[in-house]
């Protein structure tokens, strides 16, 4: 099969990798119907987190399932499945306890010796506790894919900072981080009845789906402009929740700074600034709270995806461009320029 | 009146001060029955935390009210009542939230131009808002008088902790620090139902008061011997919720490591590393949350006494030592050499 392999910074490639097979009992083979770019995947692009040459990559995917071990019991060939972007063993305590990220036996798509989401067909171990079953019929449904697929990742990871950041009915919240993940975030956080959202942002294309998932106020300023102009807008208080949805040393600044005291922060972008943006000084005098990380997505997918189902939410809205898999490098380039927001690959 | 003044460190003396009358319509004049010495005030006595020449201190403490001004409407003279360690004017937002640390108007105690706790009386500002009610015949007792005073602090603080760590029946809590605010902690999660408690602490003493709180283990280790020992006793996983109670770089570090992963750790030393030891590269992948900082002691007060007074709990253990106001410079000297947990100042 033809699956994509990062050789390096800037070189991404199609190429012919071996077919996936059952390994284990636990194992499902499941052909991809769509895959997507992450944010996250051009760090690696971008040759700031480490890969090593002929390494797959892509984390998100949905697709039929073609076979199962012979101890999956819960799907079989044909079934339409989305997958979160780790898998897990399903049976674990953090796994009971809705924390599958630590699951001893998780794993990421596209680490060394796996596949990557972004190929033709992907062995995912421990099937059962790994996959969530989805409508056979959604599969033909092109209208439908992008908001399940958004829920591998995008979707379930800006749930995970508006769950973090404690969004309650009624509060006010700011998002840091205009990108798909922070637009999910946004909706996510419509979705449990904030009373106002401020989304901070300056690319009209990225307002504008902003303003479509519930966003009430939009702030185009960066830094220090950004932190005065949302003390204003809430009445010098701050935001009861903040969403951090970019992972650098200024997001994680602003993201404390805008905190209402007694706040909480949200944060779910993959921290690239070390801890030198979280001033534990402010934090501590006024009682913000710093909560988030890697998002459980199995966790969160059955609730969401009941919503996607209802027609509730639309997180597809975050894809702008769609590409066949002989065009994902040109895809990783435009996420990478920024001509593109998120790039989906349909097969 | 007298009171105790700082005049740089190691340096507190016992001096000749205005005696403090009504100011404000809102104020009140406390008559000083019992004060105490803070960990915290031995910051500025090694001269880390800065204070000018002949600024008061103490913050703790609890007396008969004398007189209040005309726009008093709670207290009269001679009610006995307790002190949290900030006033604040229990009006605005965040005093009706339960956060009266972030009130607009309030202060602490022994700040520039305003009286410390350690004297024989104290103006207290929007006494409404700040002071809270204890039983008149409970001035005389001296059995009940050190549980009462913990009230204004360290059992308020300690309970923060707890409550900033998420601690809920049957979880498994280890507390980080072995001064009065680290044994209030213990105290806090078995108050709150822990099924298990691992107090970290090596000094005999302490870790007795640790066993008569609740602590079911005691862990004498420190740095990566302390993470090793609490991840055995927990079979791998560490604690669901944490206890920081020192404030420094590695008793963050410490407090981090022995979170289990979706765990949280609940902070309240007042921060004296900076953000040195707070790893957000580890937090982000265990989905460890940070939140705590100052308490409002003001907002805990009232159910904490209810506990006090119905004999359910008993924070003033931790007093192991009793001077009077000229004896409060050796009280110091004692804690600061650790030959004293938490000194009380009877008047």
């Amino acid at each position: 099969m033809r699956a994509t392999v990062i050789h390096g910074p800037r070189d991404i490639r199609i190429e012919e990798v071996p077919d996936p097979t059952i390994q284990r009992p636990t194992d499902a083979v499941v052909r991809v119907v769509n895959a997507c770019i992450c944010g996250s995947d051009l760090w690696a692009y971008r040759g700031v987190a480490a890969r090593e040459p002929g390494q797959r990559i892509g984390h998100e995917f949905l697709g039929v399932v073609e076979e199962v071990g012979s101890a999956v019991g819960l799907f079989e060939a044909g079934d339409f499945v989305v997958a979160p972007f780790v898998w897990s063993d399903g049976t674990c305590d953090f796994c009971r306890d809705g924390l599958q990220t630590s699951c001893p036996h998780g794993g990421f798509w596209g680490s060394v010796g796996s596949d990557g989401g972004q190929g033709e067909a992907v062995r995912v171990p421990f099937a059962d506790g790994t996959l969530v079953k989805l409508p056979r019929d959604a599969a033909g449904d092109q209208a439908l894919l992008p908001s399940l697929l958004a829920l591998s990742d995008v979707m379930a990871t800006g749930h995970h900072a508006a769950i973090s950041a404690k969004v309650r009915p009624g509060s006010t919240v700011a998002v840091v981080g205009d990108g798909a993940v922070g637009l999910c975030g946004v909706l996510a956080a419509h979705r449990l009845g904030a009373g106002r959202i401020i989304a901070l942002g300056r690319h009209p294309m990225r307002t504008e789906i902003a303003r479509k998932f519930g966003a009430t106020d939009v702030v185009p300023d960066r830094g220090e402009a950004a932190i005065e102009k949302v003390r204003e807008l809430t009445g010098g208080q701050g935001a009861h929740a903040v969403l951090e949805a970019v992972g650098t040393e200024e997001s994680m600044r602003t993201a404390i700074s805008i905190a209402r005291d007694g706040g909480a922060v949200g944060y779910v972008g993959v921290p690239h600034g070390g801890s030198a943006g979280v001033d534990i000084g402010q934090m501590f005098g006024r009682n913000v709270s710093l909560g988030g990380g890697v998002a459980p997505a199995r966790a969160y997918i059955p609730e969401l995806l009941a919503d996607v189902l209802a027609g509730d939410i639309e997180p597809g809205l975050v894809f702008d461009r769609t590409v066949d898999l002989a065009g994902v490098p040109e895809g990783y380039q435009a996420m990478d320029d920024r001509s593109a927001l998120k790039v989906r690959i349909a097969f």
